[in-house]
């Protein structure tokens, strides 16, 4: 496909006519010494990310809205995990990954955005509803978690990522590779950059930059499509770019 | 995850808790009869996709407005492909794969719903608005470019897939496989079969059942972020499902 006819054909060539960046895609900085808050870290997708960056030999700190819960499931994880309030939690991160539900999503993050100046903040909320005919995508008001964490924390540096992970699979102790990719997004290269390294540290994971924020939405409510086919195969489904 | 949780935590577990279906998702209809005809068959996909169906012995017609350069293209691509004017395309296929472009989606389909009564409709085309930024997400009145076709074609059975393939790939004869899922939505499964039957036809590609008509916006949207993922890495990226 050539670029000119890119917004009128189906397919997705579109891109690769343009030019390509300068730089190598997959020279990422050096992560292995920043410290990684998780909000929400007491859920099950938080607790799971935390646990296989802690595993992977990061500095991981659990946020919770009760600084004992956050102790109590750092201490459940061990791998030098630490537990505080979210607010502390925030404070002594470096990157906060926001893995609350998506019904506290905007609660949580308003009475934050001072705590989270200048921090680079990675949302992989997905908002969904379900109903008796399986999971739904919701749209925010925003367009998408991420960017109405965007809105709400506009002194933090907001990407998205880690939305397509089956949480099963990360708390799973005898499970040492998880294979799949991760999708990042966001509008500054170097903040993507940062997630991408760090998403792989995590052993069978490759942090892949697939867009800018606003086309997050698409990628939030793909976990809708990744439950039907959890469903039909009896799966915990990941999902791989090939050619990449 | 259980299931009580679904709705209020990230991740992708909720589907794999349920009740699974007793039959096998991979036993699927011998659809090596069936003739498909291709409405936008003188595009990039169109032409991508009749090539690949044809190479892998399937009867296949190409679709056009005017059916001299439907004849014209299904003489390039040989095989046996044919070519007619979309509406005796429509009406002499047992499966008709919508691959026009965004723009003349609807006007094209609301021509053809006579001719499409009763018909298999498998719809592959991706709303998408261009600019500076890159592509982006267009949001049908209808909710997705498959529901748009739901809606003008009442009387035919609408599905959606294909929508993450490469035209560069497709075309390209010296590539005997084509490594990459296709995400399949619908709401009836025995549709749903019929079409992931059709795209494992060809070398490389699994059809996955991947949801419900209602949750095809996401996957016609994920191809933004292909395309942004092609211009970062210069890649022709496809998507596979793991632990699939």
């Amino acid at each position: 496909m050539t670029t000119s006819d890119a917004g009128s054909d189906a397919g997705n060539d579109a891109g690769s006519a343009k030019k390509a960046p300068a730089r190598d895609p997959w020279e990422l900085p050096d992560v292995s010494g920043l410290v990684v808050g998780v909000l929400g870290g007491t859920g099950d997708q938080g607790r799971g990310l935390a646990y296989r960056l802690a595993r992977a030999g990061q500095q991981v700190i659990i946020g919770s809205r009760a600084a004992e819960r956050a102790e109590a499931a750092a201490a459940e994880l061990g791998h030098g995990v630490r537990g505080m309030d979210n607010a502390a939690c925030a404070r002594a991160s470096d990157v906060v990954i926001v893995a609350v539900p998506w019904e506290g999503h905007a609660r949580t993050l308003e009475g934050l955005a001072g705590d989270l100046a200048g921090t680079l903040v990675v949302d992989c909320v997905n908002p969904l509803g379900f109903d008796k005919r399986g999971a739904y995508a919701v749209r925010p008001e925003e367009g998408s978690a991420a960017e109405q964490a965007a809105a709400l924390l506009p002194e933090s540096r907001v990407t998205a990522a880690f939305h397509h992970l089956s949480a099963v699979l990360l708390r799973d102790p005898a499970i040492e590779k998880i294979d799949t990719d991760v999708l990042v997004l966001g509008d500054s290269r170097a903040d993507c950059e940062i997630v991408q390294a760090l998403a792989g540290r995590i052993p069978g994971m490759r942090g892949i930059f697939a867009g800018r924020l606003r086309t997050a939405h698409q990628v939030e409510s793909l976990v809708a499509n990744l439950i039907a086919v959890n469903r039909r195969y009896k799966a915990h489904a990941g999902i791989r770019l090939t050619d990449v």
